[in-house]
């Protein structure tokens, strides 16, 4: 059974940590008071605003924040102030201290935070919440769905979503996966989560066609789609299409075919306005156009 | 000891294939011409110009054109006409037919054709050469370096290289490599060539300093990088640098520092107008600015 932290009520402890690039401290500044305004109690990491290189703060000193708000008691949720490049640098580091007898808290991201949903699954078996960040614009209705699927109030969502290869019609199974691009990045490492039985869930910005295609191609060349469920694919913001017609839709049509699998294609969450808070790890089932949270 | 193809001269029978991407039919003909003139027979892979989707044909198609030239005992060199993106989709095809009684050829190419490279290193550890493809300026005195290397007439490079962490002032050992995001994309896969006692070669284009830094972390956190002997860096064209100077080099410098190995920085090889010819899986020596073939 995987790990759910307990759910995240208004008077929660809320912090905000930057694993990976340098942060905006306005946009952050504004998303804490709105937070702080809804009656939550939001603090910063030690590095929210430091830099190095192209880092909120070198790696250490990264990591550090994360097992610091990991290990207190006193804190309920943190939410990643920005994804960017770097969490990947975090891991040998968080490898250093055992978590497992640590409660799992909310950890909430998107994008390069990919890489830390991977570990606290593969690691920990943590359910922990794709959706969006720090910087992200939290006036936006769809973003702070995200405070109604951690608290519980939310557990379903409906999308008008295409269906290739429709072998099935509902599929039961823990969603895992975030962004294509950082979740290929940890193919062949202990960090790659297990995708048996589970549905693969995907979204990408800026990369062509024939880049989905070549990283869907290593995934499947390494084994690691052999017993999917499923993929439900997210936004594709500026994914293309290429010469000859040659999409996203096309790569996951042949995907899916070969997989002998259902894909389901546009469900609202990645990098377009609308990202759309989902649990991953926890059991959800998706049937049409309908996605719900299936309780344990 | 690897498998060493026999030497290509003036007369020898080259096939041009088309293993990834659509062709251009005029750059292809003016090298056939070229080649020709210098007293090659050159012929084309049935596929040759092609197109099917963003590839020149179907996967099949392409893989049985590269399988024809290897059962081919008339001709002694493939020249791959155009990387692009492709070649892994062949490697399923090229799976279902034994090749360790075919004589190894001459192959050569670079870019995407980093996938075959490695795919007859790991398969059938095979020394092929790493240079232009047929749509590359034969003009170009740095071109036709490839002819001299593979008639064994050129053994020796003279490069203006910058070292990092150079622990070591000379290595001998095999290089293996090519593109950098094209090796990545095989990590996981049985096709990643075992660089044990290897010097690594890589070179890329149009990737930003923080997606080189991911994929050296990839190669790094899968284990890959743990027992070569050095870095041999070619071209970086177009790849940054980032905010706050964060270029290929600081990447590159913390790598050689991380491993314990120095990395040797611009061999002219890879997407520049440089692309000098060299072997992958044979004995080179690097001493100073000086690489050499050292024969078996």
């Amino acid at each position: 059974m995987p790990k759910k932290p307990k759910r995240l009520s208004p008077g929660g402890h809320i912090r905000l940590l930057a694993p990976a690039g340098i942060v905006d401290l306005q946009k952050v500044h504004r998303t804490q008071e709105l937070l702080t305004r809804d009656g939550y109690t939001v603090s910063q990491g030690a590095h929210l605003f430091a830099t190095h290189e192209i880092f909120a703060g070198d790696d250490q000193s990264r990591a550090q924040d994360l097992l610091d708000a990991l290990s207190d008691p006193g804190v309920d949720a943190i939410f990643f102030a920005r994804g960017g490049y770097g969490s990947v640098r975090l891991l040998p580091h968080l490898d250093r201290t055992d978590l497992s007898v640590v409660a799992p808290k909310c950890l909430l991201g998107y994008s390069d935070i990919t890489v830390l949903h991977a570990y606290f699954q593969s690691r920990y078996d943590w359910v922990t919440f794709h959706g969006p960040v720090g910087e992200s614009d939290w006036l936006l209705a769809d973003t702070r769905i995200a405070l109604a699927v951690l608290s519980g109030m939310q557990q379903s969502w409906d999308a008008q979503l295409e269906v290739f290869n429709p072998v099935l019609e509902r599929i039961v199974a823990p969603w895992r996966g975030g962004n294509l691009t950082v979740l290929t990045s940890l193919v062949g490492t202990p960090y790659i989560p297990d995708l048996a039985g589970c549905v693969l869930f995907l979204e990408e910005v800026n990369e062509a066609p024939y880049r989905i295609d070549r990283m869907l191609r290593q995934l499947l060349l390494a084994g690691c789609l052999s017993r999917i469920q499923g993929i439900v694919w997210g936004e594709a913001v500026s994914c293309g299409p290429e010469a000859n017609g040659f999409s996203v839709r096309t790569v996951l049509r042949e995907v899916a075919r070969a997989l002998g699998v259902p894909c389901w294609y546009g469900f609202p969450a990645g990098h377009g306005l609308r990202n759309w808070t989902i649990p991953l790890g926890q059991k959800l089932r998706i049937d049409g156009n309908q996605v719900v949270v299936v309780s344990a």
